[in-house]
């Protein structure tokens, strides 16, 4: 959320929020301005959301998804930034930040290398040890937050498709993307109820699925978020 | 303060921090990024030094020095932003954020627009009502944050000349700047004993001096600091 | 043209060029990335359009519509920096740059500044003496250009309302864009036909048309351009 | 040269520029900025110096050292545009743009995958295949660039210390830089008279060394380049 920038428009935020109990926040350093990051807090307060910050890589051309490459020490400092603008953001607006979901190819990295996933946490506990790391199920970053004592959420994907080892397929493959809804529906019925994910190979991938991602930024976000909520919903599931 | 920015290096800080009581520190708008940031708290927080955040217009080319016709609601949200962050990074590494004073052209646009002065005083206000306005002596910051309620200090300048009606002379202008070290302790006597100051017409200046800047990133920042704080020291006043 | 950025898109470039003879191509200062300006391009060579740079204040966020304290010398260099850029890649892509006609807020300074009119004027010249500027009708920029001996285009707008001394009307207030395609084309008729245009005050304003202004970033952009092209034909007018 | 960047300088250029024979200009994206760079071509020119593009991968804050993601398609584009902009600019100044090479973290990936050489090489060629590459003794920059028909100079450094691979000990590693100038000459003749080096490993390497870089942002920068210009002269050696 919050990823238009200046004239830019990106995403229909006001709608999506409406389907989905958390959203992630851009802090400014792959999308939002001040102006778009302040509307954004102040929608999702008015609607009673968890806010979370969505800290990334300095790299608003490449809206964060290159991988960058960043030491821990930096990566720390920019997570500290990032979170500290949102949260002080979310409390001067009536909030309160819930957690903090890394973005783009920083999540990738935090996925995958310890030591960029233990500098995030390490930034997040700094700013407040309350803070719930979002993170891709089974993630080194997720091994990583719970290591330093911090309460943790294992992601999944509703328009993303997954490999053998449980990563997201890269989207500068192919079939990185699940653009028709049925098919979104039914992975993430597959990942709640059976903790699971077919992979693009074939494979059942065992997985952890606590929150849900929907990209604020894909052409069927609100289509996908009202299908899964209500599917949810019918199935006794409740969407918080 | 905090106003390197990447592998560019400004100001000597950590000497300087050795003869003030307060700083303000970039908050990465004018100068300053999450490390350099991140390392001038760390270091005023283990000086105990009074911090405070420095927010500009979005100009870093330009180091905030040019003015931009933001709108006072974009002003409101880009203050917000900057306050947000570095208090937030203040706690994270022990501190706490002390005051506000804006920036370069948006520090001197809000010295004579109602407007301009009102939203940075009410982004502030939004951050934390306790937080004192640093603003130039006799400007519409000072007034308009007072008018809500805030505290303020009303500034005055050890290292810049003043024109007839109390305002700094630009810096475009020739004999804007003090490099003479008897001429900046002397202006600051006149200031802080006098309540005045000479203006670079001869004309005497009445004003209040309740905090004293030097800038950072001048040549003779650290030299002209520890001479004031001598000279005001022998004189009997706490720097404080 | 070309003022889509990163993830970001904005106007129907490839659909609004059918309807025009000639395009202002984003420089990477308010809007475009390297790609983005390459594609451009690109395709504007390919469907033989007249090539123009459109430089501008440094200020992405705020999409170049900003007033800045730029100085003339700054203007120099910034204008000279983007046209150079825009004639290089234009040339490497069997191109040739034909005009420049500066942006937003440089251009509505350039209309009542001189100095700052002539800055851009002489940076146009430094590039290539034979490039033509174009300039509001009846601005600062046309007299300062033809002062040095650089051919102009005198523009008019078809999607803004005029004020009465042939200035548009800021976009700040009311009524100053044109959202209905008949109004469009009736404007761009009267200027075209009668050299004159009237002012939302009702005054009847002369005024000089060489070249008609399209916003590519608009709603209607490419059904007024169609409508606008249409009308003129019709009546015996070529588009060139 | 020409990286300073707004208020903060970088590097002693004018003085730098007495000891060499080809400068390599900073092109916006890592540093330099339209005004540093104006001036950077305008000294260069007066000094018959050769005037080099050094475009970066866009990362002013990390300097252009940080390796970043870019696809080969990208690099083709962000070379086109950096490489085009000093173009015009050394012509509009009297000169003439006579080489390329690529900065940092961007001449180290071109060293080894040869996908991003070629995309360097051919946005090169694209802007004029008279240009000449330099690229480092050995790599794969060197092989694309020949491979279609561009002219190179294989470089050496003065001020970097090297690994038995001939590639440069990266700058997060100890003993990455040579401090001492007698070192650095002494390196330097090695690899002018002998066509090799001494790795830091002890191994001798063999390299091509057709033109030797100083870094000007180096804090020897001047006093290298005076030691090696004139040790090299007094053995017969032209800067040319």
């Amino acid at each position: 959320m919050g990823e238009s920038y200046g004239a830019w428009r990106m995403g229909d935020d006001d709608r999506l929020m409406d389907f989905v109990s958390s959203v992630n926040i851009a802090c400014g350093f792959h999308a939002g301005d001040p102006s778009t990051i302040r509307r954004t807090v102040e929608t999702a307060v008015g609607k009673h959301l968890k806010l979370g910050a969505h800290p990334s890589y300095p790299d608003r051309q490449g809206f964060g998804r290159r991988e960058m490459a960043l030491s821990a020490a930096e990566i720390f400092d920019f997570v500290l930034y990032q979170v500290a603008a949102l949260k002080g953001l979310c409390e001067a607006l009536g909030g309160r930040l819930h957690h903090v979901k890394p973005h783009g190819a920083l999540y990738n990295d935090a996925a995958k290398q310890s030591e960029k996933a233990a500098a995030i946490a390490e930034a997040v506990k700094k700013i407040d040890s309350e803070l719930i790391v979002y993170g891709l199920s089974g993630s080194r970053l997720i091994t990583e937050a719970e290591k330093i004592g911090l309460r943790t959420a294992s992601e999944v994907f509703a328009d993303r498709t997954y490999q053998p080892d449980a990563s997201l397929t890269p989207r500068r493959l192919e079939n990185a993307l699940i653009e028709d809804d049925r098919k979104a529906v039914s992975q993430v019925m597959e990942m709640v109820f059976e903790q699971r994910v077919t992979a693009l190979s074939g494979e059942i991938v065992p997985l952890r699925a606590e929150t849900i991602c929907i990209h604020g930024d894909g052409p069927h976000a609100v289509e996908f978020a009202r299908l899964i909520s209500s599917s949810l919903t019918a199935r006794g599931v409740a969407i918080q």
